[in-house]
């Protein structure tokens, strides 16, 4: 029989296979951090595919369509860092704690996920050990090396069609407790032609606000999670239309929850 | 009509397609500088798709399928600047000169490319204004901004079968009149388990060096051209591999042709 959960005892990541997570342009000079939790949809060897159909390895239930793509560009436009995990979310979503049942979920909205069923302690010890916390010592590394407090920005994605209902908005806007940033963002977005809103189609009462609680409120940084619905980001000319509408609206609110020194 | 090439007159690109070309991790430490030419399959509206099929329009014709993937993984883990072109090379390969036919193909391998036949003078300067003169601007300020001279290396890909041969390397390693970064490369390729070879499946003599030439040789800059075959970085699973392959390959030269000053 294929195991399609790993023996715990035996390493989740082989060497070639790289690290969990990753920083791009640590050394930016934006006053903001990216982050993109959602941004792969590899599974290592070691967990046989978890069984799932190529049709689920590849849907939205494995990763964020088009969100890395957007992250990278908009890295790019804005010259900030850019932490993002290697690693698929059905594997280990670094956006939920380990206590989570969602964390190493054993069914998504559409497919059941076999390599999570009746996971051991052990197993799921070992995909924090493996994934979730080198995740979250990146980035917690990345904002103690910045010069001055960063505003922290989460890309995230959803797809058009949820449980037989088609979603309208194209631009979610989420906050937690501090919404300095998303209200910025949300008079922002209305002259950008996107229809955007606040709290859409997730809020934090469905728990997808983990990494700005962690990371962003604790630190008392300014902090939002940005979603984009997945098919306008799933070309190369979506991508860039959106980073093109999405880039100055950032930088504006940056340039307000955090100025630069020349600017402050 | 639909007219599939612009008005000479009018913009390529629109402001909310953003710029032609970009860098990440413009101040990385590492010693290198990546370059990544064939990036994208975008081309602007304004050039209504080329006229092109969809097929057309997402085939390696329009793109080097994986490599950008591949570069951003690498500019990551070498913690190296990235300046990539973020237009299709149909619509302007930057790795070609503007005299050169080639630059804007009117015919690739298998596709015919309707909205480059019979380009006047004004829309081929037209295409070299809107993209590869900003892309070679961007490339030549960041390599002036290196505080010491880095090793130059373009990403490319390339098809396994071409022209109805199947083409049986991995990874190849092409120079121009400088093969001293290319050398260290082959001989570390040797333990890496790829089938790596010297100039293929191109070499200098196809016009493939442009970059090089221009951006690397003409500056004293050791330099390569790395060809990975598309099937082995089509996949997140494989571009993480080809990642951790050519990563310490890529840190070890890099080390020894530019030496951090700790070292030299």
């Amino acid at each position: 029989m294929l195991h399609m959960s790993s023996d715990a005892e035996s390493p989740l990541l082989s060497p070639v296979e790289g690290p969990p997570a990753r920083v791009l342009n640590a050394r930016g000079a934006g006053r903001g951090v990216l982050v993109c939790e959602h941004a792969s949809r590899f599974i290592p060897a070691a967990l046989s595919g978890l069984g799932l159909s190529p049709e689920a390895a590849c849907s939205h239930a494995a990763w964020d369509i088009g969100a890395m793509d957007l992250a990278v560009e908009l890295a790019g436009a804005l010259d900030v860092p850019l932490v993002f995990s290697r690693i698929s979310r059905l594997v280990y979503d670094c956006n939920r704690p380990p206590e989570r049942a969602d964390a190493m979920p054993a069914q998504s909205e559409i497919y059941t996920i076999p390599g999570n069923a009746d996971l051991t302690p052990a197993q799921r010890a070992q995909r924090a050990d493996a994934v979730y916390h080198p995740f979250r010592q990146l980035l917690s590394a990345t904002l103690d090396t910045r010069a001055a407090p960063p505003v922290l920005v989460t890309l995230h994605s959803f797809t058009p069609v949820y449980q037989g209902r088609t979603r309208s908005v194209e631009l979610g806007i989420l906050h937690d407790s501090d919404d300095r940033a998303a209200q910025l963002l949300l008079t922002a977005a209305q002259g950008s032609g996107l229809r955007a809103a606040l709290n859409e189609p997730y809020s934090a009462t469905d728990g997808v606000t983990h990494t700005l609680r962690e990371h962003a409120i604790a630190r008392g940084l300014p902090n939002v999670m940005i979603e984009v619905r997945n098919d306008l980001i799933d070309t190369p000319a979506g991508v860039n239309r959106i980073t093109g509408l999405l880039a100055p609206m950032l930088a504006g609110m940056i340039d307000t929850l955090a100025p630069s020194e020349a600017e402050a």
